[in-house]
């Protein structure tokens, strides 16, 4: 979901500019700090993935970790109405499709069942399809297995509940470590390129590592080739 | 979903009726053997609900019927070869929806996050979402909570996994008792009217029998009466 569905970056950016203007950090480039706040992304799942914390939503550890970050940038979040940091941390509810996401799944849906194998927790998956108009079959979120990835039963729960051989789903990513893990699992792999996620600067993720089952450029040519 | 969203007698019956035929039952009207095996289906939850048994998905109870319900007519299912029963208890993923389920799911969905609140496990939901192109916004599935109706659970599962109190989400049923068991958890409260959900002669959820926030005749009248 994160970079092969929606652009975090310049949506989480879009949504910081006029809050860090609020609070005279207007200086800070708003990309910049959301690349702050999402690089505390794999190290607020941790805890949890080692069993040194009770798995919660990723809703909540986003809201944690943007308190991190404020005050990495000298900005007291208990100096902050409760309401305004609520909603900002909810940008991650209102992230910004890539252009051929949304069109892309729906032809891909006319023939497969479609859905998000996300971290995020289901009510949070669930406000970005209605936000970026995503029109998944299912979104189960992490609740299902209440793990976060690489941890196998992240991969294995959605081919589970619909009665199905891991071979015989396949997870779409536009990160080759993710794909690794999910081939692991007996996943097929389809990586899709997303060389802007991380910006004009990006350096990882910028061609297929491995020989994944399908290499396409972005959802709608991943449509046409398998048909749809 | 059953009965309130979808007719499960008619369809049920329409995959019975050449099944009956080729084994030599094509005397029984297949609407009847739909209504037996409907008929197990409360029976078949209650040893979960109970505790007596383990949580085990609705599919699984759907062919444990299946088979009963044959046996009830002298049909062995052991002579009948795997993968015609196994299609047959899959009919229960191939219901039609009622004329105006869909389109009133889809102008509902304008204003509203949609979602079935059913003892269905999450794959049925999903195949029966694709088969009748109901437009949900999430399919949690059973498994979300793994309990039956009325258990609590039920009802409040989608409520939190979506951050919402209770009394922000709604029940819509054509059921009286499964209204009742969700204004008990808090839920506000939607009836729907089914007349022939169990064909011409129904005598039971004619009619509103408590004072419902909402009776509405179908889907599609709620969604005019909520401005969608």
């Amino acid at each position: 979901m994160f970079g092969t569905v929606v652009d975090w970056r310049g949506s989480v950016a879009h949504e910081l500019a006029p809050f860090l203007g609020r609070h005279g950090l207007g200086g800070f480039d708003p990309a910049s700090v959301a690349d702050a706040w999402r690089g505390l992304y794999q190290p607020s799942m941790e805890p949890i993935r080692r069993g040194e914390r009770e798995w919660v939503r990723l809703s909540v550890l986003h809201r944690e970790t943007l308190e991190i970050v404020l005050r990495r940038y000298d900005l007291d979040p208990a100096r902050i109405p409760e309401a305004e940091l609520a909603d900002l941390a909810r940008a991650w509810e209102r992230l910004d499709p890539w252009p051929d996401s949304a069109p892309g799944l729906a032809r891909l849906k006319t023939r497969f069942i479609i859905a998000p194998v996300s971290n995020g927790n289901i009510g949070l998956m669930v406000r970005l399809a209605k936000f970026g108009r995503l029109p998944w079959d299912m979104v189960a979120g992490a609740e299902l297995t209440r793990s976060y990835k690489p941890q196998p039963q992240t991969y294995l729960g959605p081919a589970d509940v619909l009665g199905l051989q891991p071979h015989e789903t396949a997870l779409v990513a536009a990160h080759n470590d993710d794909l690794l893990a999910a081939r692991a699992c007996g996943l097929k792999t389809v990586f899709i390129c997303r060389p802007t996620e991380h910006g004009p600067a990006q350096i990882t993720d910028l061609e297929a590592e491995h020989d994944w089952d399908i290499v396409a450029p972005d959802m709608l040519a991943l449509a046409q080739r398998l048909g749809c």
